[in-house]
């Protein structure tokens, strides 16, 4: 139903006011996301290169709950909000060591020709990342 | 009615995919958030050093229109969405050089006590100046 | 002689401790050496699409003087501190709003054919950008 | 004799030039440093709130000498370069997976007294971490 990655909050992530700068968590949402495309067996960086659909993110949102602070380790949890014709979007819920729910966040992504720049049906070996994602762990780091 | 601000995107706000990293929208909301209080006599260093309520980040959002790419330059134009008892929204429009919509954001402030983290009033002090920026344009750097 | 570029510190150059997160000295740097090639009416964008050599940068330095602290307007001074056949070096000093020296940088450029990697001569445009920048002010934004 | 960590290049690090814009390296250090002052028992985060010494970058360098690319899995080594009475500096070595040199850094920590801003004696907690980085691997993770 999930997949979890852990990482600590770093100096880098933090700013002058004692906690995470805000658009960090967005970061760190990109993250885990990526360490998901690995464990899927498809890297951004393959994505990337390939002469199929990209899949830029078109919105993203976040919630802060509680202080994120430097030094606390977090799991971050990705699910599979939805599943459209074009795009699909993806729920991710920020815990402490403890279980304690810190912050939330969603991010959408659009299939998206790389020469025309239009919006296009997601391609099926996105449709199968998703449906393993849903079907359970994929795996916790 | 608004407050508008100039920023080129930079090498930095850029990812391998060729274009803005998405997180550095949200960065470049804030910068523009920072210009506007020190345009209003209140710069962020002094709110964060002062005695009174802090106003951190509670949610926020954004919606990717259009590839937003090295070298353009960016005008950010914030108005106040929403002036709640404790908290308010503010709505940043992001333009090219042709007037162009590339991107929307929002960000969701709270006040809260700096020792006991919980919501209080928003001071006075803010009321004003989000008053200054809905009135008309504070200035146009 | 050299070129300054006025940028102040914001929210998110800082860290946890209060100041500059270090790295950060460095893309502001990066971000003034952007701003240069635009007033040589060279913008990177230009450079990195035309079919040309690349100029990464194959070595950088800094020198913390004194703490960089949220809110201050640092000035940006830049100079050529050396040029080779091949690559070139920079030099950033770093001014508070009093002309106090808060830090020191340098970033080496190295020519390189963008197919092979190899490093080639340094392209023609370069060498007169260089004394451009060496003869005189360009500009003070 | 060294302490590594490892961690993947992800898109945060990059640019649109395609590689790592330069400053994220020092970033990926850092990071680096973190993970072993975790090892060590005393991370960042007790530093910073505790009452002694702290110990703030003064100086940093990095050579890049080859592409670091979206995807490569970065071993970090960090050796103790040099120990002096008031400061330390640490050497950074990044590879591929195949053990090919990309980089290598270092950093200069100074320890202060936090409310003087003044140069003190290392603490002797200091001393006895680096004395456990130089003495042989203290974890591989």
């Amino acid at each position: 139903m999930s997949w979890t990655h852990h990482k600590p909050i770093r100096l880098h992530h933090t700013d002058a006011a004692g906690i995470i700068f805000f658009p960090r968590l967005l970061e760190l949402a990109h993250e885990a996301y990526e360490a998901l495309l690995d464990e899927l067996g498809h890297p951004l960086a393959e994505g990337l290169a390939a002469d199929g659909p990209i899949l830029p993110i078109g919105r993203c949102e976040a919630d802060y709950l509680r202080p994120l602070k430097l030094g606390m380790t977090l799991a971050i949890e990705i699910t599979v909000l939805r599943e459209g014709n074009r795009s699909f979007t993806l729920g991710y819920v920020f815990r402490d060591e403890n279980g304690v729910d810190l912050a939330r966040a969603q991010t959408v992504h659009v299939a998206m020709d790389r020469r025309t720049g239009k919006s296009v049906a997601l391609p099926d070996m996105v449709r199968l990342g998703l449906k393993r994602v849903q079907g359970g762990p994929v795996s916790a780091d």
